[in-house]
């Protein structure tokens, strides 16, 4: 082999060098591209129209399959590409966007504002050009200036801490303030900020955390209170800087959340409370690994890699989730006979009714799993 | 709005058209570069050079960065944008090169060669110019005759079925014959290969599932039996295949499988079983989600997509298999306490002494795993 080597080596070169050229065109072309999608970016802001245009997204996609098609290209190939470039343009123009104020002027008070999703909401409004006044702790005593002539009074605080915050701000609101919070349980919360307050109320759940950096395509729950038309500017703000929003009752919402958050994060947990007790090598089972196991322990890692409190409060926020995460631990305990028993066809009995009460399901979770570790192959 | 949106589809016009005529010539593009990536294919072949060359790979990518600042472009677009193009060249490459045997003309008998796992494999062999024989249960009258002048038999059969198969067939082996095996466990599979053949053994563990389609980047792990020197060429056929070959002990391979298949697959199964008991409404749950909970979901819904056998096998494969799984819902049950007593100072304390032992392998994840939800975010 090593006799070719140089030969090989002399004539790859030339090619090597095309390749090169026809990428710095192509990058040239990405470049222009941008710019485009900038004067287009000018358009939509003088025309308040919203960035993402998922019609217009399918519809240039379906057209470049196509091309590729006849171009002796895979239109697979295509369109994962381009997602890439969509993807890009619509952040790019939504940072651009974040500018726009549906209520222009509009003054907004975030308490608990130097926490991290506080924070991130503060940015988002002042960029929009509202007029951002934060509350900490610290600053109960000046309550009654801050609340003075404000628009939307938003609630962002641990959890434990979220009931003395309502009651505490609602009698410096005047009656035509939203009150609002970001809690990640409903039904507590709302109820008493629609106690405290006889204004406009809307509980809000932002499904993410604030290091994600964007609205772009994040969902956010609201739980409707009270007055929602005095509202509506704001859950327009809220889509115009990209959010996806979903309606839902209190109650629904934190049933639902107890299995998307408490019981996941329990979950996650525990497995890694046994990888350390049992000293797992990370390191070499990593080497060992296809892809799906390197994202599965991955969300493990992840969870570990954030702040404690953050999960203790999900977790523990209510006893009604503090009784579903032991119902969990029963339901595990229900399979050592099984194991015991060394019983597969048990096992086997269980899997396949699990398997049909998941229907359909399995199958875009394949897909979408298969597409995801194809994204984790090509990265790392 | 509604009186502006005919001026601004008027205005909008123009830059569409300029930008669908950029996409036509990136397009144009990209198949020029196709066609020179299939050269330089041409020239891999004739001097036996692998598909893959990772310096090249992170050469083009720097510089593509550094081209892309000066262009005004996010060189984290630029890259992620030809981790895409590379990946399609690879597996185009991976596609062409899969004709080349190493050892031409040599016999492959597979053992199993009816079931997902030998059909993929024999397809291989087959495709590079291997005479490839398939022996299924019911061929077992004829092995002798399909044994004759064979350099390889290949064990691909369920885990409890891996003892009976090397049993039956190491009689009508030729001492020169390699004997190997897939099974996912492989201490005893091993050790009964060696008993019962005296020629060239090695342990072959393909971690990934046989839908994968191709071996691009896919790990096997190697765990060396007798005469290495004989089956160096099986070896550097899987590689050039486009495998990742990694060598282990079959007892630390075992080792480690427990925790990354058994263990994994059980904690997946026990989480299944809890939502199907409470009957979680998945769909609605999923119009509720982060996308970071969708990939979890759909890591559960891909378990119950597939062959229950298939898991039962990992699962059940050993006495000690089974022994840590029961450690693991013990582990479980000892929260028990914490979720009774409200303890939230516990949860924390025990957080973070498992978030120091993960360590830096957090950050690691955190970073892998928001790339993914960014490209689920792209695609979905």
């Amino acid at each position: 082999m090593e006799n070719h080597d140089h030969t090989f080596n002399k004539e790859v070169l030339p090619l090597r060098i095309k390749i090169d050229h026809i990428d710095s065109q192509i990058l040239c072309l990405l470049a222009q591209r941008q710019a485009q999608v900038e004067k287009v970016v000018k358009l939509k802001k003088e025309h308040h129209v919203p960035v993402y245009h998922p019609a217009r997204e399918e519809d240039l996609i379906s057209k470049l399959r196509l091309q590729a098609g006849k171009a002796n290209l895979d239109p697979d190939f295509m369109e994962d590409l381009y997602r890439v470039i969509l993807r890009q343009s619509r952040v790019k123009q939504t940072g651009q966007m974040e500018q726009k104020a549906v209520k222009p002027g509009a003054r907004i008070l975030i308490i608990g504002g130097a926490g991290q999703m506080g924070r991130f909401f503060a940015s988002l409004f002042q960029k929009s050009g509202y007029e951002v006044r934060i509350l900490t702790r610290k600053d109960w005593t000046t309550a009654g200036q801050l609340c003075k002539d404000i628009d939307l009074a938003l609630i962002s605080v641990p959890i434990d801490k979220t009931y003395d915050a309502i009651e505490q701000i609602a009698p410096f609101l005047e009656p035509a303030t939203i009150l609002a919070d970001l809690t990640s349980i409903k039904a507590g919360p709302l109820a008493k900020m629609l106690k405290s307050h006889p204004g406009p109320v809307t509980g809000l759940h932002p499904i993410f955390g604030p290091t994600s950096g964007s609205l772009d395509k994040q969902i956010i729950v609201v739980t409707p209170g009270r007055d929602r038309d005095h509202s509506r500017w704001l859950l327009e703000q809220l889509t115009l800087w990209g959010a996806v929003i979903v309606e839902s009752s209190a109650e629904e919402h934190d049933e639902i959340m107890e299995i998307v958050q408490a019981l996941r994060h329990f979950a996650t947990f525990g497995f890694g409370q046994f990888l350390y007790e049992k000293h797992a090598r990370l390191d070499r089972t990593l080497e060992f690994s296809s892809p799906i196991y390197r994202l599965e322990l991955g969300m493990v890692g992840r969870l570990f890699a954030q702040d404690s409190s953050l999960y203790s409060e999900i977790i523990f926020a209510t006893r009604e989730r503090r009784q579903l995460l032991k119902d969990f631990i029963s339901s595990l305990n229900a399979h050592l006979e099984m194991l015991e028993k060394n019983d597969k066809k048990l096992f086997n009995e269980k899997f396949n009714r699990i398997a049909k009460w998941f229907g359909s399901f399995s199958e875009q979770a394949m897909r979408e799993s298969t597409f995801l570790i194809n994204k984790l192959i090509e990265r790392f």
